[in-house]
């Protein structure tokens, strides 16, 4: 970036003039006309004008809370509209169902605990640590039922992987209905998991040598399961009863959860209690009636399991418009079940010019990315996109591109290309376009 | 680590079979001989015994509560032990006080955001973010004053750092007094910041030659203040709104809050409200009658901002005894000032030997970083140590040492070595040696 690139953004000068009764009175004092230009005030000027500090407010002239008044800390109470939401519609109940992580509000690439998005297939049990257990039994050499107590013994490893619901983008399919990007998009979150490596237990009760397949069960009122391939259970996959930290919340499988790092959020099966070694899969109904895709021609892709490289701005978005004409940074996520993203482009003309966005460190591997890329408004219409690609070569596709190969059937795995219309106003909208 | 290295594991083996309903019944139809020696069961008599799943508890019988139940999700009520501490006697209220982070439950290097360490200095300011400014001024050219909508227009970005009270371990200078881990550690904790470069602000008001420090001022009812040098500032100084994905929490100075990797916390001026550009410091009351290091012939070390590289071992520790014999995982975080963590050694004899500790991804700079060792305990007595080795080459010193240096006067900047006794019984004391 230049040197004073920022320093002339005009639009952060009105606009702090407008809100800022010290800037406002020093407008008024006779440095009106340097703020409605840049934010390069006159040198000369500023030298000799009084800038007093803001008068102090009733905080600053008491004593606060102490500490411990909070011994597990709470968000302000003027941050209580970032939060997980629904689409009340989509399901018949809640219990069944799924919610949104506000990524309009999030920073970074951590998702912070409360916010983790949140998808429950009987409801969300209130598990006991103390009589919770891991059995893993099948074709192994010696079977195991574990406690809590005796898998934290075992060697620990922490990794920062995102898990998105393939669903994620599931109501995009056939038009742009969800004006939001909270609805859009907020089936994925982001958080440091530890646990012990499913190798590590698989090693320690031995796997026959006929074994290829795992089923993976949940304590869950649905006993939710899946199956997976031998070779990703040796190779990534995690047990895991920490997150961010501290222990798993109950919404994320407390006490215990698999992580698949990478694939659709399913196979992640929380509340975790049961892993059985096969050489089959086991076809259960979550891998039968759902989680495939529908094709056109009235076949099923099944076990489709990876997250392809996804990407979505998120400034601006249709929960945070533009506030005018001026300079801005377009801000946004990346992320691929393939490893680390390896570059991101952003178009303002709806696909036709792009520029490559900067990526911030760190950039793991199966974790969301933050990428930006500064961009003047110059108050006409524009249509945002960004498009990733991963280290595999793997282009984002747009959704005409990916209705081609897979029809309209399935709700999951649309990681189409977003497009974000800007109106004159500095609204915006979900669309569609192509 | 060899193959089937975790299979042997006697305790494990034991415990499981004490606690275990299910084992402790393949114990008694007869597997009971090879549980007591290790966890390699007889294979043969494995394949013909039934492994039941455990009966299913009622939560696993019913729905659960719905999606968004709690929008902003909470630790589950079995968790409700683990949260932040303070020592009551150590100060005469808790407005100026601290709280200590629960280290011996944390996992990772990410800190939860509900326990994060406390420290304040006239209690903990409620602040409007509508009405709350940022005033930048003194020897620049064009000074202003931002609100939060403004500060969240200019470029962000992201980073992972540890801050540290230079007052951890203070307790500890002169004797080990207080027997665990949260007290004698906990004022260090490691988040995902987000905000902007404070070089991007100096930048956008521009500095005049003169300017060479820099005074940043909280909003709390302190005024708390201190003086940075520039060049730091220039540096990697961030200006943060944002803490693990979301916004600050009032305990960590929402709505912004200056952060200065690797330097004493102090200086990470919470509420930040005034940021002023001068020609020399302010020896402002935190860096003069406090936040100087009271040495053994009376005179005082001033501006000692860098945290130097500490570590601790965090399993076993004073609250998480060993449960008897066997095959353990120590595990530990680690951090410097200085940037990376480059190797940790841990000693289980009070530093005659030491092993090299594998230190676990991502290793970032001026962050807390993971260690671990397998330890093979005999039940015998044991003292435990770890120190760090940074990439300046820097090596954490001894109590001895470090007092042979500092005296005892002063209670800050204490980056010793600790060491944990471990008795027969597998419980675990802070004690002093040499």
């Amino acid at each position: 970036m230049p040197p004073n690139f920022w320093r002339s953004l005009p639009v952060v000068s009105k606009s702090a003039a407008r809100r800022n009764p010290v800037l406002a009175r020093r407008s008024f004092l006779g440095l009106g006309a340097a703020l409605t230009g840049t934010f390069a005030l006159d040198a000369a000027r500023a030298e000799t004008a009084e800038i007093s500090p803001p008068a102090d407010a009733p905080w600053s002239q008491s004593l606060g809370a102490g500490v411990v008044d909070r011994p597990y800390g709470t968000p302000a109470e003027t941050e209580a509209g970032v939060i997980r939401r629904n689409v009340p519609w989509l399901t018949a109940g809640t219990e069944s169902s799924i919610s949104f992580s506000p990524l309009q509000d999030l920073n970074g690439i951590i998702t912070p605990n409360g916010l983790f998005f949140e998808r429950y297939h009987a409801g969300r049990p209130d598990v006991d640590p103390e009589q919770h257990r891991l059995m893993i039994h099948g074709l192994v050499e010696r079977p195991l039922v574990l406690t809590m107590k005796d898998i934290l013994r075992f060697p620990s490893v922490s990794r920062i992987h995102f898990i998105e619901c393939p669903a994620n983008g599931g109501m995009e399919w056939r038009a742009a209905q969800l004006n939001s990007l909270q609805f859009t998009h907020g089936m994925v979150s982001c958080a440091e998991w530890t646990g012990v490596k499913l190798s590590t237990l698989l090693e320690e009760v031995g796997l026959k040598k006929e074994a290829k397949w795992v089923m993976v069960e949940g304590a869950d009122g649905a006993h939710m399961n899946r199956s997976l391939p031998l070779e990703k259970c040796l190779d990534d996959c995690l047990i895991v009863y920490a997150q961010n930290g501290e222990a798993l919340r109950p919404e994320q499988g407390y006490p215990l959860r698999l992580v698949v790092p990478g694939w659709e959020g399913n196979v992640s099966v929380k509340w975790l209690r049961r892993i059985k070694v096969g050489d089959q899969p086991w076809f259960s109904r979550e891998e039968t009636s759902k989680y495939t895709d529908l094709m056109a021609d009235g076949t099923s892709r099944g076990f489709t399991w990876l997250i392809d490289a996804k990407s979505v701005i998120t400034f601006p978005c249709p929960e945070k418009p533009l506030s005018g004409p001026g300079l801005y940074e377009i801000r946004g996520l990346a992320w691929t079940g393939n490893g680390k993203v390896k570059a991101v482009h952003v178009s303002t003309d709806g696909g036709i010019n792009w520029q490559v966005a900067q990526l911030h460190e760190p950039i793991l591997s199966k974790a969301l990315t933050r990428f930006s890329i500064p961009w003047r408004w110059d108050g006409k219409p524009a249509l945002l996109e960004s498009r990733v690609i991963d280290e595999t070569g793997y282009v984002q596709p747009t959704i005409v591109d990916l209705r081609k190969q897979r029809g309209t059937n399935s709700v999951y795995h649309n990681n189409s290309i977003q497009t974000w219309q800007v109106k004159p106003d500095g609204s915006v909208f979900d669309v569609q376009i192509g």
